[in-house]
């Protein structure tokens, strides 16, 4: 528990105020310490700290005079003497920094634009560690008497290696409701009995994990990425690094993430990272990128490409890395020319599908198939037609990206990169489905359950692929998200029936709830039934006449006519100069409007608080039993690598 | 797979039918067997075999002539020859039945009002078994060629009992979302990590369990209380029967519940039923009743105190019987006088929570303390005032119900009787948290969140109590839902902000999302904070100025404010002999209107779909890992309680 000895008064205030609009996410008193309180580490992970002393000039917490520049710290081992940084981690004090900022306390304050100014004296120190297992107490201590302690844990994890290689798929934005959904339009039942499982439901090992940040309960894709590879929690937006309160986006404190950690030790063991989103996007960008502002999307690629060049800091460059986001690779005025460099580096530079197939599996291998996001899958496999016209060839020429991969292709050949590479001393991949999350933003649930069953297919592709390679039982394989979307399906739409009413509120009325929700229409063979080969789950058709009532529980104006959006990804609202966000007139015509509860501003779905599930099998697969916190995913997955360090090497 | 010779065309027609407006759930065919194609069986559980032949006399399968009288049925086992039932039961073949039924095929026959005439034939064969597991195919030939194939599968569990007793806790449409909202109103954290964890999430082994219906994908609480209480999963709104075509509520094919099996089995065991519903509702009625219609609750109360009385079946008495719902015990025109019944037959009759406390644990005990369903945690422990003017004592006299216990003092009263009664040969407990649904329909989430922190304090409290009374080693625990509601949370609400606009519109710039939904203020200690013992979690007030954005995915009209509605429960929307249900104009009065998006007949929120999850520890823990269906949860609960019978007694 934390402990302060800042008066109650100040700290009462402090809290009432900070619960949405706050000074600085993780300091409620006016002095901050980063890592913060109740922060676990692994044993010999790097980490910056930063100090910070706040003196606010006006607002609820106006106080008289200066920041304080004498601040002192310490940190103690339970049951021993504190000492001072320098002194524990034998290096020099670093200089006092000195900048301020300006908050809103609430959005009164913000409708008025009164901010509120702070002061500050800062000190950092870089790249330290932890090794001894057990509990810290870090104090800081400032306006002479006032006191903020941080207390620490570095888990005492036993080191012994458990398994060679770890699959880590990531769902973005992916939960139980959604795989539940996935599951009735990709699989036939027979008297409610599935007579086919998803891959998902054969893993021997559940468990379920709370996303929260560390200042919000709602989490943003950035902080949860970096939430499971590095077991610390920091705030939206954030990738690597707590956030401190300066305007710079690179100084902030940092800490190693699981890739890091893992190349530092084992030089030759394998990293690669895929993705349907582009690459500097948060999911991939988390295992790399040390920065406050997941905008900074050159800063990504260049730790991808180079590490930090900043700071000293743990440089790893992943042996794959697959994804989509040319426009961050093509020379520009914020962009060096990337496909030069990794080519430089020894990276084959494939631009399509057929290009991916044909890389050698010996050499590293970097693969960048359009601009911006992949195509889903349901545009890839079904509704074709949307590939073109859209001038988006990772080249940057105005060709069509029309031979994209898949994730399933993505993730096969990066397991036989990695695995060609460093069979012997093991390989970390991580995979992520990213457009669950991108397609559940635009209430796009065909696409995104396209999405969610494509992932699953990589992940049955995956351990045949493993079993092939004789790699099957060296192998964890997790399969988690990083937050939720409020997604459920609570009946079926006669879209014949919604198609002749005329007015919005018969049109309710097609919609059938309990007994009148019948069977799911998606795996009945039509005469122009889809096909898929053995063993793989899509639905048969995606246009029935009785689809699902699906929704979400925060939403924009928008319309619903529960069809899918075969002209391409939907967009469900659209800016409107007087209104803010308004229903967009194209989208889904012959259905009715629903009024949004989200602020006007907002012209998407956002993400939810909803614990997500967690998937485990091989080597420590019983860690992933049960509930607990997305750090948790991080220590498990270190346990089992044995990547704890207990003593310095 | 279903293995049909019916002509492809045919097949097809009717399958199209079927999908939301169904001929009869569970026989797409004209010929239909119950159990139907896909079930399965425990080892000498009975049940009841009825067969139907359909002869469609107009709508889109009409064909000329009357039902077949002469079909004829087979049942074989695996490898082995077929023989009709009589030959392979040992007993008589019963008499030929005759009736027809109509149906509407879409909703344009409904608003058209052309229902579709079916004439029928039947037979029933009544309270049989099978014992040897393995595989079965049951035949019925109709119309000379045609054929419908049942295949049923008698599992082959271990018949060794591990667990002498068991508790089953039933979170009444509680998913993940909602216990994720729970923890985070009632537990406290910092930086993103709890201090405290949920009872819940302590539990060693998670499961998610499929809750769908036989004929639809979204389920009642009847339908899917009887899937985990007996391996069948049946039709919405039906109890412990298949739901055959007749209009007889009490004639539809048996099948034996778990309670049934065990008192049948061990006569010197315990069973005991607790619920916060009237007792007569679905998940109590489960264990007892057999009707096709829940709304049977004479039927219901009368299988509690005598079995049935139309059939020959087994039939038990539970020891412990708590709940509400007195206007089904009072005598009246449609009921009994059950008290004086259930007092004749030895038990004693508690009204309020202090009889029911001072009631002696080494008898019988019947306790009804309110009419309708009993008062939420809410209004029993912060919202005192809503307990009066109910006139709602159970007496039937006009006192009100002000001294009623809860879900803690109801199930720690039952296994106090139980393991006094039982010690030696063991129990079973079903104990419900009813009103997690009947709020949530009711959009009343703050409400649905206190009766699921009281189930999770009623877990907490349980562990306990089994520890003390020296039986935790010997009793699983298994909590689960029935189904679940689309429910998520999304951000915060400014209450104080949304006061402040004057506009529909502007009121939702209240809401904050992502790092602006901030911290739970529902944990904050004011200066009024409410207090609980040691180690139960609650909220510590319940009107914060920060609320939480709430939601569910299906609704009718209503407002939404996102307070607390502290003057009762929450009543969302009202009837409008124009336009169907519209938002009720009492309801949340300082928010704004969201325009529903369920049919117009529809004043409450409905089920959804999404798997729900299962909490199990003790012995057999390991059966309920991973995913499976809801009807898993009863082969697992019978293999832990040796109930599986391989050889006719």
């Amino acid at each position: 528990m934390r402990a302060s000895s800042i008066s109650a008064l100040a700290c009462f205030v402090s809290f009432a105020a900070a619960q949405t609009f706050q000074r600085l996410g993780g300091c409620p008193d006016l002095g901050c310490i980063f890592p913060p309180d109740q922060v676990d580490f692994l044993a010999g992970q790097y980490f910056d700290i930063r100090l910070e002393v706040h003196s606010p000039v006006n607002g609820s917490e106006a106080r008289v005079g200066e920041p304080d520049e004498n601040f002192t710290f310490t940190i103690a081992k339970k049951g021993k003497a504190p000492v001072t940084a320098p002194e524990y981690f034998k290096i020099d004090e670093p200089e006092l920094e000195r900048w301020n900022f300006t908050w809103f306390e609430d959005r009164f304050a913000e409708d008025a634009e009164k901010p509120s100014l702070v002061n500050v004296t800062s000190k950092i120190y870089r790249r330290i560690a932890l090794y001894e297992p057990g509990e810290y107490e870090a104090t800081l201590t400032y306006y002479g008497e006032q006191k903020t302690v941080a207390n620490w844990l570095v888990r005492d994890l036993p080191s012994k290696r458990r398994a060679k290689n770890v699959v880590m798929f990531i769902g973005d934005g992916m939960t139980t409701n959604m795989v539940t959904a996935a599951r009735l339009i990709a699989h036939r039942s027979i008297n409610g009995k599935y007579m086919t499982k998803m891959a998902l439901d054969k893993f021997p090992v559940l468990g379920h994990q709370m996303t929260h940040s560390m200042d919000s309960f709602i989490t943003d894709s950035a902080n949860s990425a970096t939430a499971l590879y590095t077991g610390h929690k920091t705030t939206v937006n954030a990738l690597g690094v707590y956030v401190d309160s300066s305007s710079d986006a690179f100084d902030d404190p940092k800490f190693e993430t699981i890739a890091e950690i893992y190349r530092r030790q084992r030089p030759d063991a394998g990293v690669g990272i895929v993705s349907t989103a582009f690459l500097a996007d948060a999911t991939p960008a988390g295992l790399s990128a040390h920065t406050s502002d997941r905008g900074e999307y050159d800063h990504v690629i260049g730790t991808f490409y180079e590490g930090l060049t900043d700071y000293e800091w743990t440089n790893y460059g992943p042996d794959v890395l697959l994804g989509a986001g040319a426009e961050n690779f093509i020379a520009s005025e914020e962009t060096r020319d990337y496909y030069k460099l990794f080519a430089e580096k020894g990276y084959n530079v494939a631009w399509n599908n057929t290009a991916l197939e044909n890389a050698p599996n010996d050499e590293k291998l970097l693969g960048v198939f359009s601009e911006s996001n992949l195509a889903t899958w349901l545009d890839r496999n079904v509704y074709q037609s949307n590939l073109y016209n859209q001038s988006n060839y990772p080249d940057g020429s105005d060709r069509d990206a029309d031979d994209q991969p898949g994730l399933k292709e993505m993730t096969l050949k990066a397991i036989d990169v990695l695995d060609k590479r460093h069979r012997k001393d093991g390989w970390f991949l991580m995979s992520e489905a990213a457009s669950i999350d991108k397609q559940m933003h635009t209430l796009d649930y065909d696409r995104a359950l396209g999405e969610l069953l494509e992932l699953d297919d990589t992940v049955r592709a995956t351990i045949q692929k493993l079993e092939e390679l004789g790699q099957l039982e060296d192998t964890l394989i997790v399969v988690t998200a990083d937050h939720g979307h409020g997604f459920d399906v609570t009946g079926s739409v006669d879209t014949e029936y919604m198609e002749a009413q005329t007015d919005d509120r018969s049109k309710r009325n097609a919609v059938g709830y309990y007994e009148n929700s019948g069977l799911s229409q998606y795996t009945v063979a039509g005469s122009n039934a889809l096909k898929y080969s053995e063993g793989v789950h899509f639905p048969a058709q995606w246009d029935p006449r009785y689809t699902l009532h699906s929704g979400t529980v925060a939403f924009p104006d928008h319309r619903e006519d529960y069809r899918v959006h075969s002209e391409g990804p939907r967009k469900p609202a659209a800016e409107d100069k007087t209104h803010g966000y308004v229903a967009y007139y194209k989208d889904a015509v012959t259905g009715f409007v629903v009024n949004g509860t989200l602020p006007l501003d907002s012209g998407k779905g956002v993400h939810s608080l909803t614990d997500v599930p967690v998937y485990a099998r091989g080597p420590c697969q019983e860690l992933f039993s049960g509930v607990y916190d997305s750090t948790d995913i991080f220590f498990s997955m270190a346990e089992c690598m044995g990547l704890s360090e207990e003593k310095k090497p």
